[in-house]
């Protein structure tokens, strides 16, 4: 019966059973130390001699667990025995018990396959499991259906531009942006309040520290709204879920980032500025006027929460027609929609949507579209749809911040960007 | 403030606020029926005269909930006064009031934003959030982290054969089959049990009613395993987990369908039988030698499993390798494979996986397969691989056997086939 190293403590002066990978081995002549790695953490081995096997070879060990304040835990495996269950090529491509921050960002995702093994980089996706877990508890919590819709689509949902074509027999289809169309659908179908968690794809060519061309879109939306406050509402108590979750769950994986999520009380704090208000705070403190909120605008909005605030995020809203999507609710010459910047980056676009047919005629019209351009999205309208509004979290943003990570793409386990498509 | 159509009765005699779609209306000159629908149920609303809204409009409604034995569950809104929040055009394309087993299959994909109003179709995909809530909380349990992998490969886990390509900037990817070798990268991370939801695509032309060209996939894996019997046993144990957790979350769904899942005990109760076992069975039942299990001769193992052992389902195990991918793991000429049968349909395929290096070297070349061929797959095993295996469950598939659904399209949101890309 196997033991995982971190339940060895309660197995003293008893022979167990303990498996896992070699983390690292030190050879002191009589006797070797060899530090075994598991999925629950990490314990000493002590064996005679020398040992016949290499780092992060797969071994089984039996031996007698003692205690000895020096082992890492206080506690290690004496009168070892070990089989090796496989070996490993002694020429790995990046050390696993080094310390990560010494690779370069390319040598990390070139090796992916080992690079995972660094317990501090694993860790970075045990948070975001967490992160998934909490999003859904919270939101089923609240009476919300998980849905999964189809990610190959006739047409974007924001316009053409930006999408990955597919050949699909013989025709094309498009790699979905976002299930906007779908949730919305969705929602109109009485179920009312819905989430989903699933990939998203942009075909967009820059290759910054925050693009990622596949991601996963943590989606939600939600009838019966008034406003895109009620949706600001909605996040906060997402956050808190998440926050507090990965705080509990995490302790280990944020301490090893030197990271914390931030407490309820400071996302009760997070400040709502309108678009207009936003550009003049960061027109202020950057020393010159600005026209639109680009990513260095959302760094200087984010300090500027934090002194004013306790906490580096904002709401912005009130953002004019023309930068949202024709579906945002018109709200005179704003809409009824909003970002949620945190610790410096957009983490959330979302807002009320248009749900009444002869607005939404008149928003195509405005933006050059036809309702026949539109195909059955139209029906959502035509048939009866209730007020209603949603909006979407990047999980790999998501991730990233909670850890201070400096570039998304430490933060998806298998990045694709411009240049990178394997592994 | 919004009072449920399910919470009504909990308001007798008071003046509440109910909100939601115009499912019947019956006009009788003085008085209207109306029947409003919303997430939770439906309910009786009394108007004075006629009513002035559609079939699918969408009204808030304020009047005085009366216990009336007449009415369906009891109770009612009397002195209703309704507003319209959104009006729904009178020709709808499908009735939403009727029997959805008088519509063709084709009508329900065709006029899919509008069919899913339907209660009784609407009420699959709340039984498909069940199963994925039910699959992911029971491996979280057991000490699973959900993974998210990238669905963009540079080539297929299974061979070329049935990949879609998707035109990624100057080079061209695929649509991945499965994240089969990533879940095995993270296994062999150091996660050592991971699941994965995530979507799944075929290329494969044949459009029956068994087949989806884009799927959900519940794709678990697990370290330290023996055999497939380890792997059948998780099985058992989730699908315990799901059948218990349908049977209470969705009974109003069963019902409708006049279906039942599975009891615990019957789990327990599938047999296995070895693929030459299988296949003699099948000959005997049909009457004829077959020398394969083909669909018709799945459907006669569950009638057998039925006949002798009680339980609509059969595992079978012991494939011989040709007729398995080159990573199942061989037991002589066999492989450490199995297949899931239930209800008369596959649903699911999986086993214990090669971790050696050598022996992985070994079956590529009996497959015709070179290690450079195989990319970073490859340093899994280089670079020590414990022991492993798992499975994948069609989700789709297994929503379809549930409910007894004859065709698996209706039990996919919005479903992709050779002619199908919309909406």
């Amino acid at each position: 019966m196997r033991v995982l190293t971190k339940d060895a403590a309660s197995h003293i002066d008893k022979k167990i059973t303990v498996k896992g990978w070699v983390h690292r081995i030190r050879e002191l002549g009589a006797i070797s130390f060899v530090l075994l790695r598991d999925r629950s953490g990490m314990l000493q081995i002590v064996f005679n001699g020398k040992v016949g096997f290499t780092h992060e070879s797969v071994i089984s060990v039996q031996g007698t667990a003692r205690a000895n304040a020096k082992a890492p835990g206080g506690v290690e495996i004496q009168d070892a025995v070990a089989v090796a269950l496989a070996s490993a090529d002694p020429d790995l491509p990046v050390p696993v018990n080094g310390d990560p921050d010494k690779l370069s960002l390319d040598a990390v995702l070139d090796n992916r396959m080992i690079s995972l093994r660094i317990p501090k980089i694993l860790g970075i996706f045990r948070v975001q499991s967490t992160i998934v877990k909490a999003f859904a508890d919270y939101l089923r919590g609240k009476d919300f259906t998980e849905i999964k819709t189809s990610k190959l689509v006739g047409s974007g949902t924001e316009g053409g531009a930006g999408l990955f074509s597919v050949e699909y027999f013989d025709t094309k289809v498009f790699l979905a942006q976002s299930p906007q169309f779908y949730k919305q659908a969705l929602v109109a179908s009485g179920l009312e309040r819905v989430f989903e968690i699933g990939a998203a794809y942009r075909a967009e060519k820059h290759d910054t520290a925050r693009h990622l061309n596949e991601y996963v879109s943590l989606d939600v939306e939600i009838a019966f709204i008034d406003t895109e406050r009620d949706l600001m509402d909605l996040e906060r108590g997402i956050l808190k879920a998440v926050f507090a979750a990965v705080s509990k769950e995490n302790a280990g994986e944020l301490a090893a980032f030197g990271a914390c999520a931030p407490e309820s009380r400071s996302v009760d704090s997070i400040p709502v500025v309108g678009y207009d208000e936003g550009k003049d705070i960061i027109s202020e403190r950057g020393g010159r006027r600005v026209f639109d909120i680009n990513p260095e605008g959302e760094r200087l909005l984010c300090d500027w929460a934090l002194e004013k605030h306790g906490v580096d995020a904002v709401f912005v809203n009130a953002f004019p027609r023309k930068k949202r999507p024709v579906y945002a609710y018109p709200d005179g010459l704003k809409t009824m929609s909003f970002d949620l910047l945190f610790r410096g980056l957009e983490i959330t676009t979302g807002g009320r949507r248009i749900n009444e047919y002869p607005m939404m005629l008149d928003a195509l019209s405005k933006f050059g579209l036809t309702a026949e351009g539109m195909g059955a999205y139209m029906d959502i309208f035509r048939y009866g749809c209730p007020p209603h509004g949603g909006f979407a979290i990047g999980l790999e943003r998501l991730t990233q911040k909670i850890l201070g990570l400096q570039n998304v793409k430490e933060a998806s386990l298998f990045p694709r960007d411009r240049k990178r498509t394997r592994p």
